[in-house]
């Protein structure tokens, strides 16, 4: 007989989480029948996106909502072999007995020095929703200057990256200057750490004086109000994300974009790297070309221990991590 | 030697524009050169853009930006005999000398019975910009359902006939019972006068209970957030107009739309017609052919006197048009 520990949202969330949000059980499941599998987790990961959709998709009592990398240690069904990884969309939790529905076998060819832990980052759903807001939404060209902010995140981090690979100009905002360093380093050509530059509108000029773009939005509220006055001319904003605004109890509110939309003619879309389900799979094998050929680095923040995830989480929201956070189990 | 009488504006209009903001001036025009030609104004435009735009583009002391159709009653340049009427981009004046630069001659075959001040409205700019914001921005399909709002206004009464003619279900918001009554006779599908519905809410979930394909946003404010909330997934904004804060000393603000924008994936677009000035000589001959068809009516809200510009500009501003307002000579 096998315990799963899962973590369970007690009470949804009113303004940033706390310790109290969540509730660590212990379940005794069920030796898997014909046909299913136990799956252990081995990496899982946190999000921004959870603090969102708890409140759209989970009822008080619910496990959390999430993704692992996890081992089959039992296999009745031949499609998933004893020893080898999927990607599992089971919520935090350490251990999982289910039929094959929604388990993605980790690529086949998945090469030995590269950490599985990946699969939940660049060669996962957040380096997808990077490629996906720059060629599906932005339709970023070469020769082109992009701007990203939360650029030291998961997602932003390899947008940085992949708008280089395309021959663009990159200007990313983080929150410290660790951060701005990170950015450096993975070949951002102007980086700045908002929290102190002074203006952001001068941070903006200064990075480039002409204007950008593109924009990939991560953060929402008065950032975008300032980034928004330096668009170029038919500029095209890709919103991933509005992560300043997630923990708010009463929504901030700013100034109507409508005008400046109008004038510089600006067109802003909202996505999820969901709508390209059907690419997934070759998008995935780009990133890992790209990856083994050295042209995208990846850095993790690695809580450790499974019953840190509610801590790795808060950390996350809170913008401690460089790169993907991961909870090793 | 022809006295051109114009308005000037005394001073950058501070909140909702006052009588003190104009002042009518008289000039003396000298006898036109080689190459040049006399006009004659008969009608003049007010379009909300003339509030936006006065801010941008002139200083204290400039005449009023706008179009006229004008007649050629001298000329000394042959591409515009004596008798033609052009569209001129020459402002608020009655009698210009000019070069041919920026005149437009009406289209050849402007059918006898149409009046030439429809060139300021369905068959001019107007008219182009719900035409290129139906089909170029918000690529309006067979069968979907089209929210406008300012709809009884010069550009919103020809999206909503567009929208039909392209098989549409239509919903349309204005602001009197009047307007209501003449989008019914339009052929909207639903109409109502949001100063009266109560909850907007409301209105728009019983307009069209799944919601909104599209959305042709000439209001902006708090219209926005509503209407954002209604719209379907993946619907598509096309930002024409922000009529509620043209008039505001300090800008209004509203809750940021990025949330909605990601969980729905919608898309806004700002736009002008002139992004697709080549296709203009075709897409009007379109319009005329809609409106020889009876596929097209057209109305509009006429106010007689030069003297009167200033009045049929703040009527507008007002709301106080059904359809297109124009100033006969």
């Amino acid at each position: 007989m096998v315990q799963a520990k899962t973590w369970i949202l007690t009470k949804h969330f009113d303004g940033f989480p706390k310790d109290s949000n969540f509730e660590l059980k212990v379940e005794e499941l069920p030796e898997p029948k014909d046909g299913e599998v136990l799956l252990e987790a081995v990496f899982l990961s946190v999000d921004p996106y959870m603090r969102v959709f708890s409140r759209f998709s989970m009822n008080e009592g619910n496990m959390m909502i999430g993704t692992q990398v996890a081992r089959v240690i039992q296999s009745k069904n031949p499609a998933f072999p004893v020893g080898s990884h999927v990607v599992a969309r089971s919520g935090w939790r350490t251990h999982t007995v289910c039929d094959g529905t929604g388990l993605t076998p980790i690529m086949a060819d998945w090469p030995q020095g590269v950490s599985l832990s990946l699969a939940l980052g660049t060669i996962g759903m957040p380096g997808l929703t990077a490629l996906y807001g720059i060629e599906e939404v932005l339709g970023l060209q070469k020769g082109e200057t992009l701007l990203v902010n939360a650029a030291a995140g998961a997602v932003g981090s390899v947008v940085g990256q992949i708008a280089k690979l395309k021959g663009c100009k990159v200007v990313g905002s983080a929150g410290s200057d660790a951060k701005v360093a990170f950015l450096k380093k993975l070949g951002f050509d102007e980086a700045f750490n908002y929290k102190t530059v002074g203006s952001l509108e001068e941070a903006l000029k200064k990075a480039s004086p002409d204007g950008y773009d593109c924009f990939f939005e991560n953060v929402g509220g008065s950032f975008s109000d300032v980034a928004l006055q330096q668009m170029k001319n038919f500029g095209r904003i890709a919103v991933c994300g509005s992560i300043s605004g997630y923990n708010d109890t009463t929504p901030q509110t700013g100034p109507y974009p409508h005008l400046t939309m109008i004038v510089k003619q600006l067109k802003m879309e909202g996505f999820m790297q969901t709508r390209w389900e059907h690419k997934h799979p070759e998008s995935l094998k780009r990133l890992m070309g790209w990856l083994k050929e050295g042209k995208l680095q990846s850095r993790e923040h690695v809580t450790k221990g499974f019953e840190n995830m509610p801590a790795a989480f808060m950390g996350l929201l809170r913008g401690e991590n460089i790169g993907k956070a991961i909870v090793a189990v």
